[in-house]
């Protein structure tokens, strides 16, 4: 299908040493064309070549940028549309000038996203795919891009594919029984046929759904907070955490989070810092706001790093927060180990649970290498921290395994009490719906333009 | 002369749809290729091509991304060296990961402007229009914009060329004069064409320098102070000027600048809005902080904008900041115009002696449009405007430009005096050299990696 011609600046916003405006669609290199100024017409130029030249205004005659043009022909290109990159100096009055100078020939701004879209819908790469696209954009660790990578080279979509066709397999079975239902153990056998090959894909979807909630983790990095009484040490354990931290990622010029997100990568794990303006501000939150505060702010938790001073005998105040953490992922630092140890270590145990304890001390910085471990042991088994496993993190394809998982279990439970495969294969079919959702085969147009939209200017 | 081979992002830091990562050097195809797993090895592809494929880690055996990768071939690159540009989806994680890659096989990260600096240093580009990249990838304007370009397409450097040219015939000629000093009228004729030949470069100079003033207020911003009494209008002042701007350039992540500038473009001038913060917190500067206050702030600034509340009988607070702005340009605005007028115009206009002074309403958003003109004819007269001139904004430029002047100005003073040429060609000379540092060739080592220090990351 031919859509229109659109542009944006790909390359995020800020002095940069180079900044990119893209064309895709019919008018690309035509308009490009009209604009630049070098030895050679755009139009003329091989597919996949590079050109220096200048973007000069047509009606003022004036130079606005010198640059380098790549002129990338359909179908080899990331659109599958004819692609223009104009290269620019990172400057954004320049880069700017040149975006207008195209608006100006009948091209359209591109949308979010749209880009990718057009990939999308070109058939270059499935939904799935495009979304991976996105993740590996955000990825804030090694292991949340490797996820990504996989998930972008079509790891899921394939797996889903695979599914899908043994699915259509059951269908076309329960088709036969309900065509020719004059043999006599049709019936037996096609309900034999579904609970075997529909446990068969159960189990598969078992075996992908047990890597979501990692894989989630990785891809939106895992929800930390960091409570105890005042003058414990959270805002100490905070600066070390940054400060060993392989990477720190906040929130960024262009991007649509509207608050300061603090990242800190804990041997893979993102962990992402909730209220860290609160530690940063002031030592006393518990003491200012009280436990209701804390109560508040542990809710979302999915990982509490609780402090206690060991310094001290525990207080009224220690025990309430150990009641609050019961439920929560969590790990306790008895810290100020290098002072006398006064806190009760039996009481501690008592009230900790299955919670591991540590005895830290940020002074000495004792305790640190064990307490990055003991994040790293809860959140990955060494299985999944190697990698290489095609699975999801997306909690959109997390919930439609989940519900394709739900129909193939409720057609199998149907099938074994011997319910007619007439009936159960409404669930077959719900099943395969779902997972088309995951790679864009069965999907609506509204949700694929929410979808995109999420997506960064310019891609 | 061959380097080393160095790499860098060359993107601004952000999420975008595109990063870049840039290499430059004789290793640069090679050790692309090592890492690049396409349809065709890189080393064997055409100059200026792009190539679709991953880039792999060597050691993992693991895909890292999914790249575009343009190879150029020296000496039709940016630095005159073999340059790749591997073209990466806009993650930070994923080309940092790119980027450390590359640089675990004996290449080395580029210093900030160091692939600029070769393109200096390998005689594509001189020193003045290396900085004009910096300036263009910092322009604020599109009137900044064109003179960045114009330098960057060579107008200065042609120009300073002329001129040394010219100071080189008169060393020529100076050197006759001192070696064959038998010939009678050789002092008299040297000293006439000396001065006439000097005369000649003087004024030229003065043309250059004429413009310059304007050129540097088109590269910095001018500094603009807003000041009044409480109440009279200045933060609604502020807010239309930010609304109306065409564009807002305020500090970005990754550049060096520490306070937040508010940049402000007015037809075509950038006004740098000084102490907007002050003025955001509270109508109440003058109030709180005094007259002491002002005039620090007026110290820096190169247009004031001076509020009264046309609604109301001058105050002696008025009159203090009347005497203050007396020596600096400013523009008088009697505010409130939409209400009875109880200011003296007469006492006003007396006490403001040359400023022009303008009738506005914040409510009424009147006057506004004549503010605006107002600003721009106080600094840009018609010719400027209208560019397509070869004048200096770079305040390095400035200063040599005025000592070169300075230095033949002397040489011409003493040729009217009478003074022997072999005294006044040190003065020529020095001239000529001056000249040279603008464009690089006297000019040294130390200055060269200040200069390019100074540029961002990648560049």
């Amino acid at each position: 299908m031919d859509y229109d011609t659109i542009a944006a600046i790909s390359t995020p916003i800020g002095e940069g040493a180079i900044s990119i405006v893209r064309l895709s669609g019919p008018e690309a290199v035509h308009v490009a064309d009209r604009l630049f100024h070098g030895r050679r017409r755009l139009v003329e130029v091989d597919s996949h070549t590079i050109h220096y030249g200048k973007i000069v205004d047509p009606e003022t005659g004036r130079t606005v940028e010198e640059v380098m043009v790549s002129v990338m022909r359909k179908p080899k290109t990331f659109t599958r549309e004819d692609v223009v990159e104009i290269n620019c100096h990172g400057g954004l009055t320049s880069v700017n000038r040149v975006l207008e100078l195209i608006l100006d020939q009948d091209v359209r701004l591109a949308e979010p996203g749209e880009f990718t879209k057009r990939a999308f819908l070109n058939g270059r790469i499935d939904l799935s795919q495009a979304e991976a696209v996105m993740d590996l954009i955000r990825a804030k660790t090694d292991q949340a891009m490797n996820v990504a990578i996989g998930q972008m080279e079509g790891k899921l979509s394939q797996l889903v594919r695979q599914l899908r066709q043994q699915l259509l397999d059951i269908l076309a079975a329960v088709e036969v029984n309900i065509d020719y239902p004059e043999y006599d153990d049709a019936e037996v056998m096609t309900n034999q046929l579904l609970i075997e090959k529909g446990t068969a894909v159960r189990k598969e979807l078992e075996r992908v759904l047990a890597t979501a909630r990692q894989g989630k983790i990785l891809r939106e990095g895992l929800s930390t907070v960091i409570v105890g009484r005042p003058n414990v040490g959270k805002s100490s354990l905070l600066n070390q955490l940054v400060h060993e931290s392989k990477a720190i990622v906040t929130n960024v010029p262009g991007t649509t989070r509207d608050v300061i997100e603090e990242y800190v990568n804990v041997r893979g794990v993102p962990l992402k810092l909730v209220d860290t303006a609160g530690i940063r501000d002031t030592e006393d939150v518990v003491e200012k706001i009280g436990v209701s505060r804390s109560k508040e702010l542990l809710k979302s938790a999915e990982l509490v790093l609780l402090l206690i001073n060991g310094n001290e005998p525990l207080t009224e105040e220690d025990r309430q927060l150990f009641q609050l953490i019961v439920s929560i992922p969590a790990i306790i630092l008895m810290n100020k180990a290098d002072l006398p140890q006064q806190a009760s270590v039996d009481e501690v145990k008592a009230l900790a649970g299955d919670h591991p304890i540590l005895q830290t001390s940020m002074v000495s910085e004792k305790g640190l290498e064990e307490l990055e471990q003991a994040i790293a042991n809860l959140f990955f088994s060494n299985s999944v921290a190697s990698g290489g496993e095609a699975y999801v993190s997306n909690t959109r394809h997390i919930a439609l395994l989940k519900q394709a998982h739900q129909a193939i279990n409720d057609a199998i439970a149907a099938a074994e009490q011997g319910i007619p495969v007439d009936m159960t294969q409404i669930d077959i079919k719900r099943s395969w719906d779902l997972l088309g959702e995951i790679v864009g085969d069965t999907v609506s147009d509204r949700l694929i333009n929410e979808l995109f939209s999420k997506f960064c200017l310019g891609k």
